[in-house]
């Protein structure tokens, strides 16, 4: 039977072998859920990078490229968008190539080479990207970015709401599990949330909207994987 | 505020700060409540050990010492009695030191020891411990034992108990509002646990007394503190 395990934080990766599974990376707020809004609005390609700096050298050579992310979840000097998803319209991104760092979700991504398929999940996607990694019939890791290198509730409880799909499928590791029970103890996400750290920093911030839309669930089919680490749309 | 956070292993120990914090262990399957049991039962001192062959040597030098514990949730060849709290009887125990290597819960204990208090916690003691160390005034980490390294479901629902104890006085961590939602949505631990690891392993073994008396929740008050490596009961 197939394995399913959650990795909570990015900080966390290193103990564990990725080597011939099938990763999902989650940064719900906001990271993956720009990654698949832009892939839905038709963007080329998105590579991840570390830091700033080397967005903007690559942006100085390629004048072409747009720059997107965050520190601080706020948009950083120099780039053409931040880490809100609703920013990246199909207008703006269509085919064109994406460059993105963040603090936390492309640094997961950049961690998560080893592993031999890695797709990228957030609430939007989570029916379509948790059964197509079922259908490659590897182990499943679901790799949370978290916050700060901590845990992070809101990439936890997205976990729990892909294990939700294939509970009757897979073997749970206790971490899966857990994420399970917490999702399906919490049919309203937001109330979940309201406590937790990233979700109240994003909302002190005034970006409910984006709250909003990062926390609808199953509104899209489209699944992003990264492969020699471009990120495109599967299909 | 005092602020609490949940460590969900003791593999993950290193990369926390337990310094002038006070922390609580939790080994909810069994260890922790052995201890609780055998400091109820008016044992003189517990230490904990890493090996098996550490206790034995000493009790070679000490044979009034009792020897306790488990490999692969079994009783060790020579020592006194298992990791199953309901051997620990008053009549067997009372005026006695107990030496205890775990695979799991003494580890934890004995990785634990740059916290300025460290006490003893599991599900028939949560209440009267949590009240104990919010007592204290300082910041508080529940440490889960874990199993085989990893997180594991019994300890983190007990750490979810303890927080519900005191969840209005407390800032806490996503993984402790975790912890604190996964209890609250399940008011039958038997049935939150029936699919985890461990609980599983013991039920196999034939141990469900074991499972019924480890998971009932504040019997006891009696709470344990390690102190310069030896655990005594509190008062």
């Amino acid at each position: 039977m197939i394995e399913c395990d959650v990795i909570v934080s990015h900080q966390y990766i290193g103990g564990k072998a990725l080597s011939g599974k099938t990763v999902v990376v989650i940064d719900t707020l906001r990271a993956t859920t720009v990654m698949i809004t832009a892939l839905a609005n038709q963007v080329h390609s998105i590579r991840c990078v570390l830091e700033p700096e080397e967005a903007l050298k690559y942006k100085a050579e390629n004048p072409k490229v747009i720059l997107g992310g965050e520190r601080y979840a706020l948009k950083i000097d120099g780039f053409d968008y931040s880490n809100s998803p609703l920013e990246y319209s199909q207008e703006l991104v269509a085919g064109k190539d994406l460059m993105m760092t963040t603090s936390n979700g492309t640094r997961t991504l950049l961690k998560s080479e080893a592993a031999e398929t890695i797709l990228i999940g957030c609430l939007r996607n989570a029916k379509a990207v948790i059964h197509h990694a079922l259908s490659l019939k590897k182990d499943i890791i679901l790799i949370n970015a978290g916050t700060d290198g901590e845990f992070t509730l809101d990439d936890f409880i997205t976990a729990g709401a892909m294990l939700h799909e294939i509970k009757d499928e897979v073997q749970m590791s206790d971490q899966a599990l857990n994420a399970l029970l917490i999702y399906e103890a919490h049919p309203d996400i937001h109330s979940a949330l309201s406590d937790s750290r990233h979700y109240k920093r994003l909302k002190e911030l005034g970006l409910t909207d984006d709250l909003d839309y990062c926390l609808q669930e199953n509104t899209t089919d489209v699944i992003g994987i990264m492969t020699a680490g471009l990120i495109k749309k599967l299909y």
